[in-house]
């Protein structure tokens, strides 16, 4: 239980992680960890105490009977005053849940959503309770029927989906946004990049428009936990399939 | 306390009100009950539950003993299961604090921050759990040895300070930030405008640059605990005064 002062509930200052576990094992926990102690450092709060993470982690993991389960890590800024002025010595609030996390059996249908990533924040670089946004892009592609929703940035150009990195083929080559246009430096991300780079196919992290997708050969979603799912429509438009996409898919798995 | 799958507190899906009480009364509490009301209508959550708002924040100033006090009332969209994906009924949670409030006795000084307002997210048009944005641009005014920050939007046009409204005085009329620009539809605000009618003086919401900040005959912020707040300076820049922001403060307090 949290209490009623937590910066974290009461202005979403804070940070989360969700981790694959598969038959109880933590799937690479380093990069999530090195994550939130990044975020920490962005946000001025004292070190992540991996440790104690891990620990935690452990214990909610140990209470779960699931061959795949999703484990959130979540940190707040801890207990504070009134306002939005954090006390000078914040005391950090750790702790991690789990539940079971069937991996998604069929490829996803986007609609591009009309909330807009914001990228002129440096909280679009890191994974916080903040997020709002990315429940009403949701809301709104599951209002229409869909999976998941495309974010564009302030700018109009593709940012990601509102829980995954986003990927697409054209020409034999990967693309996925910049960190600058307002993506996630996602830790499936990194470890698709580094799977293609091991099948001989370099990514291209760059700013791109909407159009770019619709023209693509194939497009992807990524996460820790969904690894890597094909999109297969867009806004209705069908995309394309790739075989890259299912061996990138068994690389990550 | 709170439980660990509060959505409020996983994903900042919520809403808070922050009322100012005198003597133990609230001032003005229905514009707050109505905005936070519109605001679980724009989120899908229930209705709000008024008598029991005002039955919490009764027994939250009940305890305190202070002749000025801040109301802090907060909605979550309750518990829910892993992930973004709102439950089919969800069941808000709805709580109050309050704490003692002392007015502001000196003028702010401001400076522009680098976190911009998402006046492309309808979350802008809502006082949200999702404040983070809010927060790290106060922490850059304090960092730099200021009271408040200046928000500019994603295009670059003033919005808001990070926790109150802004209003600026030139040529003998009074201007603020239109709601599309990202401003929240502040209570104080609303009140400002109407007192300002009063005395005579029109108030044009409108789509404005820092320059027009710049060369005001002088700037001041507005929300339920300061009322209004002239602004000394801006990025170091020292801004006029003017006999009618004192009206207006008189006005309203």
């Amino acid at each position: 239980m949290i209490p009623f002062d937590d910066r974290g509930l009461l202005l979403g200052d804070g940070l989360f992680e969700t981790l694959l576990a598969v038959d109880g094992a933590l799937v690479a926990p380093q990069p999530h960890l090195d994550r939130m102690g990044g975020g920490c450092a962005a946000l001025g709060l004292p070190p992540l105490d991996s440790a104690e993470a891990g620990r935690l982690m452990a214990e909610a993991l140990a209470g779960l009977d699931a061959p795949r389960a999703a484990v959130r890590l979540t940190l707040t800024a801890g207990s504070g005053g009134r306002g939005l002025d954090r006390p000078d010595a914040p005391q950090v609030r750790l702790f991690a849940t789990a539940a079971p996390a069937p991996r998604p059996a069929e490829p996803a249908d986007l609609i591009t959503s009309t909330v807009r990533r914001n990228d002129l924040s440096p909280a679009s670089r890191l994974k916080t309770l903040s997020y709002l946004d990315n429940v009403l892009a949701r809301a709104e592609a599951r209002g229409a029927g869909m999976d998941e929703a495309l974010m564009l940035n302030t700018r109009g150009d593709v940012a990601c989906a509102a829980a995954a990195n986003l990927f697409w083929l054209w020409g034999g080559r990967l693309y996925t946004p910049s960190l600058a246009c307002g993506a996630l430096a996602g830790t499936m991300r990194a470890r698709v990049i580094a799977a293609a780079a091991d099948l001989g196919v370099e990514t291209a992290q760059v700013r791109a428009g909407p159009a770019e997708l619709a023209r693509a050969d194939a497009v992807f979603l990524t996460n820790s936990l969904i690894g890597v799912r094909p999109v297969r429509r867009l806004d209705g438009f069908e995309l394309g399939e790739a075989a890259l996409v299912a061996r990138l898919a068994a690389a990550v798995s």
